[in-house]
């Protein structure tokens, strides 16, 4: 079994980490995810923290290994869900959305490991000078809220200008992305949409049913014009979201047309009239199946890689 | 040495292709990448076919190995262009911007092999139907005309999709990239904005000297209103140009005003009133160094994967 410094890190397995996605990424599947060896996350989105603290007990009765979560910066509850995570001492907490640099040194007083995800370089140098114990650089094929750099441009560029342990986001969907992830000189992978269209997932059949039927062009970009890109399947949302944008709707007026769209889209599976994040791997992904598999399938792929230099090539 | 499918089809020693970009993949940089042991490539943009005939003839006083050409398909002399082609008997042509099938007769007919640039699986199948001999799948995040999908998620999809052998472009500046690319489960890679930076290639200084200084967030997209993207560094010109495109100008005025700018910037090195194509790996890219060293510090990285299995992971 191939290890690398995430795996010491994280307390896991494979180097493998599942996506924060806001409103599905919950006890179910991220004990699922941890019980099989890799890192599950819990996604806090907008929620209100009586929520996060309820995400985080059960899924400590599900699985005695580590976990994480994930904090949108941009909550209006974020001081609150810290309070949470401080209180519940939740081991590694993932950041999105914003700088977390005024939350580190709380978190590491509390022996938590922080891990934000960035877009660029520069914000990886910057997150390194303040102390992260990981990061995760994410590439613009990735599903939710993106940047604009690829993942195979971005990811050698941060491997270059940081010594902590990255992870990529973006593009991924098994085994064949883990190998060559590893080749650009990372320590894993996070893949949220292959996890998405896992059978613990609680997401709406439809939404699933939605990411099995799309090829490789089956994304758009919507809210590039709000300054809060963000990536999803092609529908009527996207649709008129886009022309909106182009008939230069304000950025107000887009909001409030996006306000819970994405509830309704993965938990009502209104797979045309809601908002369905996904990121371009879509097109690879052709099968629901138990997150167990997910893992072994990405596992048995790179279990030939013995003599791999991870971070070498 | 790692031989892949693409070595033999193309008489070449490594699985690596320089990208045809117009106005400078001449003859110097052509024949100095075949005499280095990989596919030079000579691009005839809208030159007129005594020019293309021309650089075939220098290539050939130049080279005794392999090269190939690359035609836009869109190019006003296209008959003409070809018709030299088929005299010369040059051994390869990458088609792009536009449809080969109907030349593809012909060209099979004089053992002229065929590989058109791709950037979506349709595209990759209905070339396949038509007989060419093999594909490059172009992403995103590559420098001149591009489509939406990023190499990581285009190329697993391309590869499953069809037969023969796929080339990956868009993202790669070196070996660290190629062992990706493998893993992807491609034949080999192109490079385009790297080859651009060799000490051979004709273009301008000042703009090879831009590309040393741009970082991951240093390219833009231009013309994605006129149907005809295209990815270049950002300066004075992209800005005029995107605010153009924002308040809405025509395709004709915005092409009147591109009209001219990549020879402006590329060859007479006009940094901020050219335009300025190159891919998102800009950033990787640190040295301008003679061809031989860039093949051979990329060799040097898949040399230890002798049993790295392409396209089995």
């Amino acid at each position: 079994m191939l290890k690398t410094a995430i795996c010491d890190l994280f307390g896991i397995k494979h180097p493998i980490v599942q996506g924060g996605m806001t409103h599905i990424s919950t006890t179910e599947l991220v004990s699922a995810v941890s019980n099989a060896g890799a890192l599950g996350i819990i996604a806090c989105g907008y929620y209100l923290a009586d929520w996060v603290r309820e995400q985080i007990r059960l899924t400590r009765q599900k699985t005695n290994t580590s976990f994480g979560i994930n904090i949108p910066l941009i909550s209006h509850h974020i001081k609150e869900v810290i309070e949470v995570i401080l209180q519940e001492k939740v081991p590694i907490v993932v950041t999105g959305a914003g700088n977390p640099e005024a939350y580190i040194p709380e978190f590491k007083k509390a022996g938590i490991k922080i891990v934000p995800v960035v877009a660029t370089v520069s914000a990886a140098r910057r997150m390194e000078r303040a102390g992260v114990d990981a990061i995760v650089a994410e590439g613009t094929e990735s599903g939710g809220h993106i940047g604009e750099t690829t993942t195979i441009t971005l990811v050698p560029q941060v491997v270059e200008a940081v010594k902590v342990p990255v992870i990529t986001a973006g593009g991924f969907a098994g085994g064949r992305g883990l190998a060559a992830a590893l080749a650009l000189g990372v320590q894993g992978i996070q893949m949220g949409t292959r996890f998405a269209c896992s059978t613990e997932c609680i997401a709406h059949p439809s939404y699933k049913q939605k990411i099995l039927e799309a090829n490789d062009c089956g994304t758009a970009i919507t809210g590039s014009t709000t300054g809060l890109p963000l990536r999803g399947l092609k529908n009527n949302l996207t649709e008129q979201f886009l022309a909106m944008e182009r008939s230069g709707a304000s950025k107000e007026n887009l909001n409030q047309f996006g306000h819970g769209k994405m509830f309704k889209g993965l938990i009502e599976g209104d797979v045309e009239g809601g908002a369905l994040p996904a990121g371009q791997i879509a097109g690879m992904i052709k099968d629901i199946k138990p997150v167990r598999e997910i893992i072994a399938e990405a596992e048995k792929v790179i279990a030939g890689l013995k003599n791999f230099k991870t971070g070498g090539c």
